[in-house]
């Protein structure tokens, strides 16, 4: 059977009309506050080359937290095994204990893509890298396969104006031994890499390596070892959306990653990547439309791994 | 490429090897500190009907939490979507702080995988069903394909002797509202249903469902939807080793489900079903050759999800 | 200077008048929620003999948590320093994790005045005594200096209907140890206690031995020794009002003990002991005009330990 | 009965004599982990000027904690009520989780004694006062009637270069608005206060005013008012001892506050002040010679408050 992708995404707008308005966008800091509420876009990616999308696809806004499978791969693949020294690979549990379960646990965060565990993976960076953003930076963009991407300047320096419970937890982490390096010097990194601006064909396009068992498409670049790409796939679907992960994965059925600027990327290894933008978001900080829209891909294609 | 699995059994035993004698059988009751040691077994079912096996894969053993998935998937089927009012579909995080959780979470379980969230499975099933018992048992054995499955009398008695902790989980979540039913009946189906004794070969086999959409194999019974079966396959993903669930994700990357008695049941859907069977437990609960049988099996099948 | 009590008495009326009406009362059970709200009684007992009172300071009601302190101080008397190897002298901290307090800190109860403490000490009661339940009512009635202390079945009986939270902490207890007699028994006799019925007058004159360095007062029988007597009201004044215990200590500064009856009495060694009882509770389930007339008391007459 | 204060004393360090090197010294940083471990010194101060003390009463230690009492002092004499609207008056509970309840309670610190209230104190002094730090030592200098107060600057150099955990605190306040300063300039003044230096005869020069009922010694100065001194001691009886301080209640029965330095200081109303010191603590922070010190001083002395 052959799947006619445009017309399920064309679908999925308009199945998901009646959340328009619904939610609220990031506030905690103004740069985000000021984005324009109701933009929709979708991007899938086949992992064949052909693409498909709908609404406000080639339109730019701050990553976020999905800016944290780069890193954590870039740190796996300097470091290899010995990343799971200094962070877990478990759930996260409900999100108001998040500070119980570090000072429980020693200081050895959950996992890699809450707050905690990227900033001890930014750490680990700032210790390998020569020039850690730089080289960070065009890892991105070569995962990208495209010398523009850039840091939204005025989104870092909001957020480094408002860091106060990231400054909160890295303190923490350097009073249990696992920060290495400066905190200042991790804050400032971290907030930097979470204001990386893309649209969705871009990460869709920055996924495929993880799509592709590791190799940078088009090439037969190894970024990741096959293994590595299961294990980071397998992290995105165990912990990729916060305390909405057993949602997401009951619902969708994809591994992903979320970020409070409204995306989500999710993928099926092999198949394709799609990323989703809508910067209203439900109360665990997720996309409520990409939500909605990824429950109806999956639903309408019966593509889940499940 | 095609792949012999019974080189991959073989390959396991011996490189397992090295774990003989490692960890300890779970001992909070007497009858189950009284298995031996270090039997071990794997039963892998392909969904085309062939079959693999090495060990004791026929040895009877006490299932405990792997019934779990059986009475949810006898309540979704009863009670669809209104399961998911009373017990939610998140990983649970750390055990420590799991009678937090549930007063914090005001009596709503994390999952139906966690004690208290089983309990409220079992609670719907006592409300639904004329003769839960009965009812219950028959249902596993539709699913198994036999008349032959059995509740461990002994088990269950010393089941009943010390279940002090469930016993006060179960009066939380009746000072919550969330059980319906009396405590004592409640608690008395749960310990029942955890003392049934399968072994590898019929683990596998009723498990298959789960990786047929929902059809009973060799029938065109369909025993839930396709959408059902997806997400309770979902959940073994993300619930199904409680704090560990993370790891074996991370490790494995197949939905599945352990018990304290040694087993545990992965699948992988449309391609086969396995069991595996060693009773001495790592720290959080989880077969410590059974976890490893599995790494093993999807690195050197890789057949994984992810 | 003369201290004129009766006129501080009326004044207190008076000045708590702006409360009538104010709080709830305790309707976790039937039998308590029945209490005709707005009754008001104060009873002083000065240590030389002479006492003054005003309002309902005659009329009975359910002494609930006040009984703590008898079983407890029975219990001293019975064992010694035995008693606090199983159970602590700390505060408890929110009442919103004493589960998970309980649970960390492996089953020993943060002090005896919280449920879970209480019920260990009638676990060692049970043990202790031949009858515990007769026992300790003469044990109540030598201290209360007459034959007339009872129970009211009733409330007994609606307890017992109700009393999951404390089912479940008692079969916590249970599994870490820490209760040696059934949970059944011990949450029989703990409730009956919870239910005797006496009056404002009757709970000042019972509490005078604590008032007395443990001399039961008009004899010479030392119940305590001076030191038990002095951690007694040590720990009345530590852990007395569950997590108002600091409030009360700040603004009333008098050991004392509060239960969900809207009793409370309190007490300055060597001076006097007072009963103050009013049902409307505050959120954390202190008496909200007792409160208040206590610290009008201490402020009026000057009389506080700091 | 006339008392031989002089000869409690004496009888007290040889009743101790048997814990000495018990403990270990504060060594969270370097400074304080030079102390020679095994001195001990008592300083008694009666209310009508005669003195006591045996031992190291006169050399100096880092005050640490206890200089907390004069920072909240100072703030309720600057701001009145206004003091409990961010900070509240309750014992802490279990240290483990401190960052759990500032969470939970989002960012009111459960008392001024633990880090977090202290925190919050001494951000309301920086807001009120022109010089704060001059003004603060001036203020404490005051109360010891003496121009030689001082900060040991070694020790505050090396609280900065360790602060870890005190800056995750007070960015979390920040992070929840209860922190209206700088958070570099909270924790630089709050380190400079805990890196003063006193011996035990300023000390218990220093807390006469709480035992007089607010007016400095010699003078007819109302420093605090005889309510606001009535609830200053009374929070010293409640929380002066971070999880110890229902111990310290039960055992000695005085309001005190305690140092990592290892100094504790404790007053009886109207009768007298004292102090220990001895650097070895116990697991808690507390030391473990000065409260045996102080519990058998008020044993030997019958001057306890219950």
């Amino acid at each position: 059977m052959s799947i006619n992708y445009q017309q399920i995404l064309n679908e999925i707008v308009e199945e998901t009309q009646y959340l328009t308005g619904k939610g609220k966008v990031a506030d905690y800091i103004p740069e985000l506050a000021k984005v324009s509420p109701n933009q929709f876009g979708i991007f899938l990616q086949m992992m064949d080359g052909s693409s498909y999308h709908v609404g406000a696809a080639h339109t730019q806004f701050a990553i976020q937290s999905i800016s944290k499978v780069f890193s954590l791969s870039l740190a796996v693949s300097l470091l290899g095994e010995k990343v799971w020294e200094r962070v877990d690979v478990e759930p996260s549990g409900t999100a108001f204990n998040s500070l119980l379960q570090l000072e429980y646990e020693k200081g050895i965060p959950r996992n890699p893509f809450i707050n905690a565990g990227a900033l001890v993976v930014i750490d680990m960076l700032i210790s390998e890298l020569k020039k850690p953003k730089e080289d960070l930076m065009d890892y991105i963009r070569m995962l990208a396969g495209k010398n523009e991407v850039h840091i939204n300047k005025k989104v870092a320096h909001s957020e480094k104006q408002h860091g106060f419970r990231n400054a909160a937890v890295a303190n923490l982490l350097k009073d249990f031994g696992n920060i290495h390096n400066k905190v200042e010097d991790v804050l400032d990194l971290y907030f930097d890499m979470c204001s990386i601006e893309m649209n969705c064909a871009e990460l869709s396009q920055t996924f495929k390596m993880f799509a592709n068992h590791g190799v940078l498409p088009g090439t037969e670049k190894q970024i990741l070892t096959r293994s590595q790409t299961k294990r980071q796939n397998a992290l995105m679907q165990s912990c990729g959306f916060y305390d909405e992960s057993g949602e997401f994965t009951f619902t969708v059925g994809l591994p992903g990653k979320s970020g409070v600027g409204g995306g989500i990327v999710a993928l099926f290894p092999e198949q394709f990547t799609i990323t989703v933008w809508s910067p209203l978001l439900n109360e665990k900080g997720n996309s409520i439309k990409g939500m909605k829209a990824l429950e109806l891909f999956t639903t309408k294609s019966e593509l889940s791994l499940f």
